[in-house]
Formats: structure tokens, sequence, C-alpha cells
């Protein structure tokens, strides 16, 4: 089976999505580190060999490179239990990915790192503080979304884990750290607990 | 063959993507128009029927809806030759897709939208004139990544236009509307003329 290395950044959610699959398909691969906060994926190398785009995660497969996170869990995914069989389901899970990336990461998972690695909203420089109260706003209404999408289902596409709940899992179980209580919703606390006891999990440090 | 219906605004070029696939594929389909415009999409009933997130394009595939204009890409492409046929191509179109979604539409469409549909930027609200000079930077940055990464091929992915190319093209052809001048990218440009000379090309008013 071709090697895999995952190029990446370990505090990162969007890295430990990639972690968590690979958990529960059981399959090995290297880990290589970056520290985003001193610049490790702006250099001149990584960005002419690793990723143009200068962000982790990035899964080398053999000698290929593939950046995006969401792309990394579908190329793990494929033929595994993590994707349902049919084409709808499989569609239906990517409509969920990409409403990850568009509605839910940029608001939830940017305002936590401003307040938790970017040394708080205040610290932030005007034009990033004039946008923090429509993404609250904004990740406020993704959380409720999610919130009575679960309330008829265990999942959020089909009957069993798939990947579109590991993406959504890694920033909605840290919502806290910006600023988003979940107390208000309860579905969505409880496919929380459901993600993590399932078999094959691992938190982040895991 | 199941029926579709492409729920749209016909002139968001997200919901034109899906028409250049189903046009490339020669499948058809039932159209029904929302004015964005109007609120249409986020009416009781449109957040019950069709789309919870209140937006379009969303696929209906029989009785079952499909939100997120990358996800119908993917779904209407599965089997014909629009994906490329091996599994790291397949994800690495998927790569293009996120990208596009997070690091292109959200900065070229959207200052596109506010300059042509939104009355100006002098219109729009403290909190996003404050974005525009971030939006900017990085909407010509995602232009000169996919500069130059077309500077070695004539496609995104492999040796044909795939979904990839489909999903770039919507935006970055009426870049000019944004404020973004093409003139600078030379590879991008032979690109665009070269995914409008395809067979089976429709403008989006075609």
């Amino acid at each position: 089976m071709t090697e895999l290395i995952l190029h990446e950044y370990a505090a990162s959610r969007n890295c430990y999505k990639i972690r968590l699959a690979l958990a529960h398909i059981g399959r090995s691969y290297e880990r290589r580190e970056y520290d985003i906060l001193k610049g490790e994926t702006r250099t001149p190398r990584f960005l002419a060999t690793v990723n143009a785009n200068g962000r982790i995660p990035v899964l080398q497969v053999g000698s290929n490179f593939l950046p995006e996170s969401n792309a990394a869990l579908w190329f793990l995914a494929e033929g595994t239990d993590l994707l349902p069989d049919g084409a709808f389901g499989r569609a239906d899970v990517l409509r969920w990915l990409f409403w990850e990336q568009y509605n839910h990461e940029p608001n939830i998972a940017t305002l936590r790192f401003w307040r938790t690695y970017g040394g708080g909203f205040d610290e932030q420089s005007p034009a990033r503080q004039a946008t923090i109260p429509d993404k609250q706003a904004a990740g406020e209404a993704a959380l409720k979304l999610m919130d009575d999408h679960l309330a008829g289902r265990a999942w959020f596409v089909g009957d069993r884990l798939s990947i579109a709940d590991i993406a959504l899992y890694a920033y909605t179980h840290v919502a806290a750290d910006g600023g988003f209580a979940l107390e208000p919703y309860r579905h969505l606390r409880a496919w929380l607990e459901r993600v993590a006891a399932q078999p094959g999990h691992v938190t982040i440090t895991g």
C-alpha cells in the first residue's frame, strides 16, 4: 500500500480530522510537523514542494501531495465504511464537507484561532475585529442548523459514522474556545458524545 | 433515470457551474428560479423543504435535495469523463473544489457581488468595507496560484476537462466584475479560452 505522510500542525483541528479518519481506518502513516505560528508553511521550499497555497494539512500519497483537509478525508474514506454506499449518499457527505468549509470553519474555527492562539479578539487588526459580530452570528447559525439536522437522526448522512461527522466534529467539539456555548443544542451535544464513543475514536492528543 | 430539478438563481455563477456540467453530460433537467435579492431562498417553505441553509443552488434528485454547488457537480460527474479515472486524481479534483470555495469564491465572487449587484463597495456596511482590502489581496493570490499551476498544464487535474475546471471557470471568467484584472495571468487566460472552446460548452445565458 502506498506510503502516507501527513504534513501538519498537530494542534490544528483540520489536521486532527485526518488523524481521526486514519485511526478509524487503522492505516499507518508518518507525521511531519510545521509550526504555522512561525511561518513554516510559507517558506519557499514548502510552497514549491508541499502546497503552493501555504497551508496544512497536506496528505502526501507516495510522491503526490494532496492539500485541503476534506479532500484528504475523501481519499482515505473511499472504499471504507466511512462513506455511504449509494451515489446520492456520497454526494450528500460532500455537501456537508463543503458546508463545513464555507459556513462552519471560517466562523467557528477562525474566532477560536483569534481568541486562543492569536492573543484574543482585542489583539486583532481593525479589519478582523469588524468581522467578529458577523462571524459570531454565522457560527451560531451553523450550530443551530447542525442541531436541527440531528433532531431526528444519529449521524449526518445515512445510519453510521462517515467523514461528514468526522469533519464536523473537529471544530464543533471545541467551539467553546471560540466563545460559542453548546448548552442550547442538545441534539448536537448528544451527537458529539456519540462520535467520541465510537470504537476507534482518538482525541487530538491520542 | 431519476428526474433532476435545479433550484437556482440563474445569474449566480454557482448555479451556472451546474448547468455547464449538465450541458457537457447532455442530461436534461428542470429549472426553478428564486430571486435571492428578494429573499426567496429565505422563506419558511424554502428553508423547510429545499435547503435549511437558505442558499441556492440545490440539485433535487427525485425527492432528495442536494445543496452546495460543488457537491452537485460531483454527483453529476461520477461515472462520466468529467472526473479522472484514478483515486488520487478524483481526490485532487476535490482539492480544487474545496480550494475554490475557501480561497477563491469568498474573495472574487463576493467582491463581484458587492460591486455589481450590491450597489458598489461604498454602499456596503462598514464591517464589509473593512474586509475589502484582505479580499482583494486573497483574490489576487488565488488568481496567481491558478496561473502558476497552469504554467505547465492544460487542465487543473489530469489531461482533460474535469469539474475542477468547470467550478473554477464560473467566477474566474467574470473576475473583472470584481475589480480583478486578468491581463497579468497569461496561462489563466489561455485556460479560460480552452474551457470556452470545448465541445458542449455553454455560456451563462446559453
